[in-house]
């Protein structure tokens, strides 16, 4: 850690020995000063050596005589990667394997509504070969008197049927430790016919606590969906908390941002951070291009807005895409503008197929570059 | 709910009939139509008549034939206000009234360090004739490495200090169901001394479980500070559950929000929000000027920014201050750079007494205008 | 445009009939009054038919009895596509043809250094067959102090050397209506070696003068780039100023938007916006990944953001690409940051030639999707 | 200018050695290096000695070996404040004084619409003894089909009747050098019965080529509002840009930036930014209360937000309001929501005088505890 003192200060000073004492007292820290003589003003630095990591650059920024902090080393001790690391991460759950170097689909409902619907869905996904869906039990809505979702009402049945078309692993958002129990006792009663993947929704990026609870248990991975209101370095430090407590198995996924430059779509889509995640972080990369776009409207070659983002990323190597379905959408009781209906899920898997094509396409033509 | 459909539609066409009949089958609501010829096209409304509230505006807007829907009704059903609407809403709570129509000041630690900056705080305060303040037990914090508060085990001497020092009221940030359990175990053990504020952080602002949670008792009033990333609507939709709950004693906190145009502040200061939340519901307003602000810099004539954000917020009417204090602030182990020193809380409370001796004489004046 | 007054207003009030009298009063408009009885309250609207694009929505919601104003018609009466209408819109300039359905790619130099540079640059675009480039001749800075660009003194010899090696658009910047005059002069005294695309930059998006000056000139092709503050739909306007003074030829630039979520990004990256500008607007759309990226950071595979946010502009229909090259980034004196080496430029056209085919095969699908 | 290059750089490298050889080259500036040994790595750094002002951080940041650029001395040349300096910053014009120590209110038209709107306004003014007042000629509007602005066809009756009726100085904004030439040879024209302040809008915070034109002619003082889409860094370098051209009788106009935090305001409200303008810079802060917030709604005791958010300036020391008025709101062209009735004009300054009345209360109160 350096610190670099105000320009102007004197170090007869009671600012400056204030300073000076406060950080020869820092446990464990060596100190040591450094001064240069500039054109217009002497340059006084102080460094911290040691172990920095557990001090607050706040508390010693808001010392008297200091000007600025710059802390040298990195930030996500679990999930960071090194620079030009390329050491693989990745873990296989219930015969499917996440990791930065392949693509899984989970495509689905937001809200379970009936089970009619579960079925056509995993039906559906079954006849083109899918083993992964979403599917929202717990619904956490802006506002107190809309739909909350069924519930632990749904879990058997979406469970049976999973395990009747073969579905591997359901992505299903919890935002309370109790229901980390429920699934875990229902998907028990049921014999374990399926998977699954815990959520974490963007509402709850900096609840710690519920952070603390899902990564202190190991049975499932976790989907933690970026906060749509704070930054990058926010919600990395926010995955960090599952690490932390143990879980390991993490997938980070983008869903797009609050910002006034969204519009037309919902939200403003952030998949130019997809490579931004692999280079920073060992963690596979989802995007949900349904809640960041939003809408369904379609460029002049009859494309829409949603098969658009997803291409984005995926071209680009995400490694998970979370998306909504719906087999007949205008009837969904959440987020129904943005669910592509069911009979068109044939086209958006091909579609998928041609931009991972192109993306390993691309990596094929790098490593062929680089080893030039 | 007025539902326009798009200006081309046939109402011979698919679509047009589609969107009919979806409409027609909503239980309970009365559909009208209405066309007007306009110079262009024809312009297509229907009116759903009925109880409206909980008809989702998204899925009615997904349907086929529609361009956009219009809801008439207001939002807020328990903590709103209709316009012109000038009844008061006040609670008492362990001999201190909250009120839209009057201001208390919250002074104390960001986060408790240890028993005796405690003592010194409240020493201090009941000098100068507060009987509220602020201590953090319980603290969330952006990554999982930094000091996370000394949770219960300070619980004891802070409110043992408070008795001592006629403390009625002490605002606590609370994250977990566990932690009001221990608030009020911890209260009840030390023979009730002195009242408890929750709070709800900004972190937790769409954390709806534990809204739910906090909302669900009655023996403590609620401080729910806003999201930093969200929308006013939004923040107002989530204290919202607060009160479905049941629990109608709520503040509502100002402090600042997440956008590039907050530098040098640590946030970009909102308190032009303290009259809307007046005229939109009927919530007391608190400012955070700490939190928002974040910086003790000052203005050529001695006064910090902090000082100058709190009289605004005042000025406009705000009725309660959430402020850092510390009796030594460089050593403060959170927020260190925001603390005022203790030394400075009689020209604090004498900088507010200004501010809101104004607020008054501009009400008054405003009445006086009224009624002539 | 339909004007829905507030729902309690009574029939009889002043506030009624003054908001009655003054839409009455609109010259060439007629009023038409509707009335219908909801379960709460009564919902008045009025209709305002006949030609209201010139009709302020601000002023309207002033009046005293207003609720909400709902405009009907398209806003961008030039530039604006109907929705579902697939006619195409395409120009040619001195034998290059833009439109929504090709792809041009402009790498060039942010800011002209030297003559070598020059030379370097457009030696290399010939050999890999590029007959367009970018070449910054008037420089707007953020500071006063910064270097501003060589003005016209380089304009003789990047004429030239354009002429000499085949270049037939070059991509430049203009902040002044004299720098067109002064483009104009210099390409004449060259004896039109070359052609040049007017650029307006995102700080000069809602400089409706210099706006007004580029579009009422029929010689050159503008390329407009969003403004990095405003509304997507405040830059369409903007574009639309550019049609309304004359120039329909106009490319509309994605370039990154400000935001917080942009870091490590330079700005937030937009190009999930280029299927909404294909289908609202009739206009080819451009990105310019250098400025919204701003960085060579590489994913482990080996390929850098900047690539990885032109391939997804691309996959989605992107039809021009300007790109920041240099023959030696670190002494670039504008932007060396994002600056790609020219020796990387046929790889970097063939990692495009790969997004553009997936984009084809995408098109395809959906065209053979559509006609089953 | 300090260069700290990356933690795990090996100066025997093709990396280390290129970077260094590209500082030793730098003209005019001395290099000097040093390292300390931390536990976990070695840290490198290079000091650059000499008049750095002109070397851009970017570039230096851009070589291969580094990681960090931290520029010491200060950035706004001409209108910096250094901390602690008191020094005061004024200026006459027409006999109207501007400095950080007084207050002068602009109430008047946003928008020029008729001779006897302009009479009204003027009379009223004088009426309450007001010496200055806005009058928009010229109006940058989003859309090139909302109304434009009478332009110079109205400069002779506004000068004439501000002579009449005792006014000193009209804020009027200008978008082209032609405007600056118009105004001068109306005034001329009319025997300078007035002084005009030029301002230049939010939309043209960024047009160098305006700013530079307006900067450099001294027979105005100029308006400058902020740009309510950038940082305030980059509106203090643009009025910069003005002092630079020659011109220092400027006044910084705090006006709103764009947020999705602004609703219900039109804007996000910027006032806590007062402070810190007075502060950083030795500019007269402005504020204008009608662009940032934009309603007339008020709070229960029947004071409107644009009162609240004007009390919020000027309790923290703002020095001039902007502000919209109109003889008959629903009748005004441009912006009429916001403008206040001319029939409140003596309520709206006896407002202003109590919260600057708070405000040097403050300041005394200030000045004592400092003395003491």
């Amino acid at each position: 850690m350096i610190v670099i003192l105000k320009p102007s200060i004197d170090t007869q000073s009671a600012e400056y020995h204030y300073t000076l004492n406060a950080l020869q007292g820092l446990p464990g820290i060596e100190v040591k000063l450094n001064s240069t003589q500039g054109t217009h003003e002497v340059v006084h630095e102080i460094y911290l050596i040691g172990d920095t990591e557990h001090i607050s650059k706040d508390n010693i920024e808001a010392l008297p005589g200091v000007a600025r902090v710059i802390r040298i080393s990195t930030q996500y001790q679990i999930l960071g990667r090194e620079q030009n690391n390329r050491q693989e991460f990745e873990f296989e759950y219930n015969g499917v394997v996440f990791s930065q170097n392949n693509l899984n689909v989970f495509a689905g409902l937001c809200a379970v509504d009936s089970i009619d619907t579960v079925e056509d869905m995993m039906k559906s996904l079954q006849s083109f070969g899918q083993t992964c869906t979403r599917m929202g039990a717990y619904k956490p809505r802006t506002s107190p008197y809309a739909f909350q979702g069924l519930g632990k009402h749904c879990l058997p049945y979406v469970f049976e049927k999973a395990g009747k078309y073969g579905i591997k692993v359901i992505a299903m958002e919890v935002t309370h430790a109790r229901h980390i129990e429920e699934i875990m006792d229902y998907l028990q009663q049921a014999g374990n016919p399926t998977g699954v993947m815990l959520q974490i929704g963007t509402r709850n990026a900096q609840n710690f606590e519920l952070l603390r609870e899902v990564g202190s248990q190991k049975t499932f991975p976790v989907l933690f969906k970026r906060g749509y209101g704070i930054t990058l370095t926010e919600s990395l430090h926010a995955a960090e908390y599952l690490a932390h407590a143990g879980n390991h198995n993490i997938i980070f996924c983008l869903r797009g941002v609050k910002s006034l430059f969204g519009p037309p779509h919902r939200n403003m889509v952030d998949f130019a951070h997809v490579p931004v995640i692999r280079r920073l972080t060992k963690m596979p990369v989802c995007i949900d291009p349904s809640h960041s776009v939003g809408t369904l409207d379609q460029t002049p070659e009859g494309l829409s807005d949603i098969f658009h983002a997803t291409a984005q990323g995926i071209i680009s190597g995400a490694n998970m895409v979370l998306v909504d379905f719906h087999p007949n959408p205008p009837t969904a009781v959440v987020d129904s503008r943005q669910a592509i209906p069911t009979s068109d899920l044939d086209w958006f898997l091909e579609d998928i197929r041609i931009a991972r094509n192109a993306f390993e396409q691309r990596a094929a033509l790098a490593q062929k570059r680089l080893n030039s």
